[in-house]
């Protein structure tokens, strides 16, 4: 079998390319040719049936990623499937399943089994628990049980999966000698590898054995997402050395295994303060050839907990701007517990504001929705209104919740609507469509 | 009696200088040299007793205004004075008394009786609704009727008022060449001292009459905010000729005005795309010699409706950081209805966290409480940490409702936490502090 992207560079448009440009709006030779350079991934195990077809990176709609799992402390199967399937109700576009508690497996195939979105996880989580529970030691992971695990884990119908091959010895030592850190380490996989590496001496065989992977990865066409194992948790921490080495061989990766015929994203982090996070956009197109980037969040304060969707929904909106493919979400349980249900709604919404917000700057010349919407809050068309809304049925409840006499206006300015006075003034200057006079 | 302006020029250092200097750890002498040139201003009407010293401007941290008020379909006195409440116990800085149903009179004083905020009004609206409710005709509405209202809410201890000045003919004019507008008209003062200038044929008494604002404003000491009445309600308008024709006269108007004595602010927009924010502070501060800017967001996208103050919050993070002063909340019912208390504690604390990572980015040299905050979160001192959260109660809710079983991690990550695991690896590397190796 081939990948989109060997696919796309023989000059073959797949029903994938067919389905994402349709989508979009694109002519589908140019998603092909984005396709053929890496620009754009389509995350798609054949293994899996009935999967939406999502394409992520350039001039693509930017997606939204959320992520559920079990923990040690909080492990019901149930539980995160029904967080799974409020996930996909609210629109996000991918879904990773990050359980590190209970039975691993089944709670991977049951997330599979009840959700159309293309799911990916972190092949590192299962391997050093079942070290773990097997050793009492998860430093005694064996490299090919992982090899074995991420192809076991592959044949369920992932799709894409973040692997941390960029973290290598070279790094670490770049770790240690800048010997000290404000917010320690935040990423699990790319911790628990450190230390893997750290009590073997060994380089990471994720590293070592990229190829290897990327094997693993062509023959289920997943997308091989680069992990950032090594991102900052604090913004004091933001593109310390550290990062900034893995963050080099992550894009040396996504070259390499593109060259190999295999997609590739780059994962970004982490803690980043609002004015860096351009920055960090641009060393990550410029040093990887422009693979797609998947950012987490990035979250510009430290201090948001109890409110960090909304930390991390503002980062959002300034990476999807400055040119971030996929967008993890946050939930309001962040740095504080496993999130409920209620907690993976609110934060699959909070994304998905930040990313039409993100977007409208990203491609100024895609703002067709805003102004239809504009236009019929102007006309008080309220019910068209709702038509271009991204949380209709919310926004009805609130308003109906306190409904106006004047069922033109709202409760909040009553019989003193200073869109209803503009109209009566301007009613024959404002009207209609400057941009699309006939529409 | 002297303004704080005059009493900066004579090179007094007022008690409120002095206040405002301790509150944010700044030399005396620098607090009123910014003063004397228009670039804080401290609103404080000596009717008022115990109001709290709030400054605004260059340099210091950037504040919050909350507002409130009764429309014609929901009017409680009541329950505006318990949001009015809830707004000061959430921290807000400033408050706006926004009434334009029942007793207006009775309203602004009760809330002026129960709390200790800086409170504003915008004059207007009692004016045109006790003219409507006179003549049945706001247009109807007597300058002296006017001036002699602002007198009147002045005496009760405002200390800043949004006042629609930069409104004149030649704006209007703008208006109709422009002939179109998406998002119609969004302020409800402009709008209805527009439709009287359109009814009167006359010039705006507030415009021609400016001095004579001024000399009011003076008298008490209030703060004269240049109402933004033109603002984009549409991010398709931002930015459109007969918006920055105001922005050129409120501009014009804040430098006559310091010239006189009078402390002066410039109100903004309004609904602005992401990438148009910063080109709007830097004309603000540009035309206006660098009158503080009080912004109300601004709300990069149209669509957000049911979740505004998080598409608020997103437009204030970068707002702040470019350098806007005074930032207007926004709740989870704009646009739909009158906000509850709820709505209001929603608002100001999606705020108080976008002004804060607006302020990270403003002033990288500030960011003292963040790097505390993350070695607590590093070291695990969950105690500490809450210290420097923003909100530690919510947090210490939220944490404790899903409690893990090892007390030094939360249930997010259970016993597979990756900061853990990474101060056991790097216990002699990353510890301490490096920017203060003594703290």
């Amino acid at each position: 079998m081939k990948t989109q992207i060997e696919l796309a560079r023989d000059g073959i448009i797949s029903r994938q390319m067919e389905q994402v440009a349709a989508d979009e709006n694109f002519n589908p030779e140019i998603i092909r040719t984005r396709v053929a350079a890496g620009e754009i991934v389509i995350p798609c195990n054949p293994n899996r049936t009935n999967q939406k077809v999502v394409g992520i990176g350039t001039g693509l709609r930017t997606k939204i990623n959320a992520s559920i799992g079990t923990s040690s402390d909080i492990c019901s199967i149930e539980n995160e499937v029904q967080k799974a399937i409020a996930i996909e109700e609210e629109g996000a576009d991918t879904l990773m399943e990050l359980s590190a508690g209970g039975n691993l497996d089944k709670v991977r195939q049951e997330v599979l089994k009840a959700v159309n979105l293309p799911v990916g996880n972190v092949p590192l989580y299962q391997a050093f628990k079942e070290t773990g529970r097997k050793y009492n030691d998860p430093s005694k992971l064996d490299p090919e049980f992982l090899f074995d695990l991420i192809e076991r884990q592959l044949s369920d119908g992932l799709s894409f999966m973040a692997i941390h091959c960029g973290i290598n010895q070279y790094t670490i030592e770049r770790l240690r000698k800048q010997g000290f850190r404000y917010g320690g380490l935040a990423s699990k996989g790319g911790t628990f590898m450190v230390a893997w590496m750290d009590a073997t001496g060994k380089e990471n065989p994720l590293y070592e054995q990229f190829d290897r992977v990327c094997t693993l990865m062509k023959k289920y066409d997943a997308v091989l997402s680069l992990g950032n194992g090594i991102r900052a948790g604090a913004i004091h921490d933001s593109h310390d050395r550290a990062q900034m080495a893995e963050m080099i061989i992550n894009c040396e990766l996504a070259e390499l295994g593109r060259e190999q015929g295999c997609q590739m994203m780059v994962e970004g982090p982490g803690h980043v303060p609002l004015d860096e996070i351009q920055a960090n956009i641009i060393l990550e197109k410029r040093m990887s050839g422009n693979a797609p980037y998947y950012v987490l969040g990035p979250i510009p304060a430290d201090t948001g907990a109890g409110y960090d969707h909304i930390t991390s929904a503002i980062g959002a909106a300034s990476s999807t701007w400055h040119g971030a493919d996929l967008i993890c979400y946050i939930t309001p349980a962040e740095h504080l517990a496993l999130p409920t249900e209620a907690d993976v709604r609110e934060g699959v919404r909070a994304t998905k504001l930040a990313v039409r917000i993100g977007d409208i700057a990203k491609y100024p010349d895609r703002r067709e929705n805003e102004r239809l919407a504009s236009m019929a809050r102007r006309d008080m068309r309220w019910d068209d209104l709702e038509q271009h809304l991204l949380f209709p049925d919310i926004a009805r409840k609130t308003r109906a919740s306190r409904a106006p006499e004047d069922g033109g206006t709202c409760t909040m300015c009553g019989d003193f609507c200073a869109m209803k006075k503009g109209n009566e003034i301007f009613k024959d200057d404002i009207k209609n469509d400057k941009i699309a006079p006939g529409a």
